[in-house]
């Protein structure tokens, strides 16, 4: 579907794509009303009357979508074909710029017993224990043969190591037993050509329980989700893009930066990356604005916060819409419902807006309900970005 | 996508299937309602407004879908992959449980005059006739080489025809020439592979013809769609779940035990069928229950009837809803509108239930129009099966 899109690429207009990380809800017990349907939205609900409506589904019907699959689906890129696997997630969420040979692994500073895992997550060590050892680890394992391993902390017991060197394939498994009482495993090829992978892993593994020996309780290292970052077709290059992603969070600009997009920092708060995307507007054709705080709150099962959150993007969308972009999207990645405390595979509320929309009368709230009855109807989200293309002016006639 | 979703499978709550066969209809051409828009049906109209809908898709827009189709489709097999033979549907609808290497044909007991074939349906002998018939040429033609032939009766001039022996390949032609006045045809095979299956079936109907010789009107037996149960991955080994169908007809028992299903006979009549159900409840995590009369009431033109059906399966739901499973699903496998005396392409009115749901509170009425503005919007058949594992908690998030 790409490459056939890219075959009608041509220069066009402004796109702006705001994702409420988790948007999608559940009905409140008493209320009936889910967190979007609660939140007074008068800017969304107007555009969503003078714009098309609808619901995004993420991945498949049924399909409860991690941050990965969620905007790889957003940015156009099938979230079946296009696999972030752990590791490289873990990297993107710490920062670190992958190239396109590394090899990236999800650590966990663990305890042990002799032998035997006695806690996987070491007491849940504090974060500043948790650079400490990163560091230690390091300096005494972080050459392996011709391969340099750097050790990424991040919070708590959490670590990404990061394999640089000739000739590594991620397919190996885990040396995480995903169950305490047992043995660490031994890292083993999944195919032939990973032995080099494997063996290093295992001796990087040694040196690191080694450099570990006499601490408490983080005594050991656990290795999963071996993985490179997938080689994907750029937005730039497949569009004439210029692409710009605005998050607080790391592994969002990671996940952007995957696909060809420039990634910005902004502040924590919804207002801070408003303003770094309006800084940014003259420079990119295209837009993408992150907001976390709907999906933590909504996997804090905080229904009062996930609305006061969607209240405050509310607030900032006139902003956006007085500098006239040829088309802006609200939707989000996935659901994350306060009802259910977790990402959910319920499809996610979605508008289009921009001078080229079809309007949908009819719609009276930005919310679950309303687009379910939009114009738009159910559409995958790979379907959105070919949408905000077209809206853009930036897909000629397919076909004579 | 059924291997895709087997590796996000994790155990999870009860699932419960209802299919009302040939449940979609047409508008009645005096009030303009369909058959489920007329019948008074409050419990799953309460249902209807607490729960999600929208309207199933058998196999593609367009197609009418026999039983198999229409079945595969609700237990998430894509019925365009996974095709049964005419032989194998009409061996599991008389209650045959097929080897995996056995091939079945349809078989009609039909007259013929010299060579000729006059008549395809022998004059639409009794039952009865057609049971001493079949007992006749299986005592005569049983053996064929080494293989082992069963003729089991059907209804009038139906009956059924089962080959067991080694070595055979059902990619053969039919004898049915599908016409009269023109002769039999000789069984040929369609690969190389097939030679020997042709021998043989071209060996048995010599001889049932020869056992025939004097019978009068039924003195030829054609047979046609020659072939063996598909290879399907079972419902049990793809999600870990015990799964029983419960269905008067043995057909639809069946098709539930070629997706490994445990199936059970219940009564005709639909509180019958329930019962059954709710005896089973506690040993199963999915339970599949199949409701017959609104097809053939559909095909036989008869309103009222499949109006009362549908009223009677109304009746039953609170039984079902008081013991709280985590997903309920009413549908059909297809429509069959009385105004049309036949199944049909039209999709399907669905409703999905249970305390994870999204709730389409503006639904007043379980019913094709209604169910058209639900928030499912038009899914096809196989993406029904998802959603129920998601809703019943047993699909893990894909990707991190």
């Amino acid at each position: 579907m790409l490459s056939f899109l890219q075959g009608l690429a041509q220069p066009g207009g402004k796109m702006v794509l705001v994702v409420l990380d988790g948007l999608g809800g559940l009905p409140h017990p008493e209320t009936g009303l889910t967190e979007l349907e609660a939140a007074r939205t008068p800017n969304l609900d107007r555009l969503a009357c003078q714009g098309s409506c609808g619901l995004s589904v993420p991945v498949a019907w049924g399909v409860t979508p991690g941050s990965g699959p969620g905007h790889l689906g957003l940015f156009g890129y099938d979230p079946q074909r296009y696999v972030v696997g752990r590791g490289v997630l873990s990297a993107l969420g710490v920062g670190v710029e992958l190239a396109s040979r590394d090899v990236a692994a999800r650590a966990n500073f663990a305890t042990r017993e002799g032998d035997r895992i006695v806690d996987r997550r070491a007491g849940r060590i504090p974060t500043e224990e948790c650079r400490r050892l990163a560091a230690l680890v390091e300096q005494r394992a972080g050459q392996v043969e011709d391969v340099q391993v750097r050790v990424y902390p991040e919070m708590q017991y959490r670590a990404v190591v990061v394999f640089r060197g000739p000739g590594l394939d991620p397919r190996v498994t885990d040396s995480d037993p995903q169950a305490t009482g047992v043995p660490a495993l031994e890292v083993q090829p999944r195919v032939p050509e990973a032995a080099r992978m494997a063996r290093v892993a295992n001796q990087f593994l040694a040196r690191a329980w080694q450099a570990l020996e006499g601490e408490r309780p983080a005594n050991a290292l656990l290795l999963r989700g071996f993985d490179r970052r997938p080689d994907m077709p750029q937005l730039g290059e497949l569009f004439g893009l210029r692409a710009a992603a605005v998050a607080h969070y790391p592994m969002y600009r990671g996940l952007a930066r995957l696909v060809g997009m420039e990634s910005f920092e902004a502040g924590p708060s919804v207002a801070e990356a408003f303003d770094r995307a309006l800084e940014l507007w003259d420079g990119y054709d295209f837009l993408f604005v992150h907001v976390k705080g709907t999906d933590s709150a909504g996997e804090d099962g905080d229904w009062e916060r996930k609305r006061r959150i969607i209240e405050e993007v509310d607030a900032q969308i006139p902003r956006l819409v007085e500098r006239r972009p040829d088309v802006l999207v609200v939707t989000g990645d996935h659901s994350t419902p306060a009802a259910l405390r977790s990402h959910s595979w319920h499809p996610v509320p979605l508008l289009l807006w921009g001078p080229r929309a079809r309007r949908d009368s009819w719609v009276r709230k930005f919310g679950e309900s309303d687009c379910a009855r939009g114009s738009l109807g159910r559409i995958r989200s790979t379907d959105i970005l070919p949408l905000m293309l077209a809206h853009a002016g930036r897909l000629a006639k397919f076909g004579a």
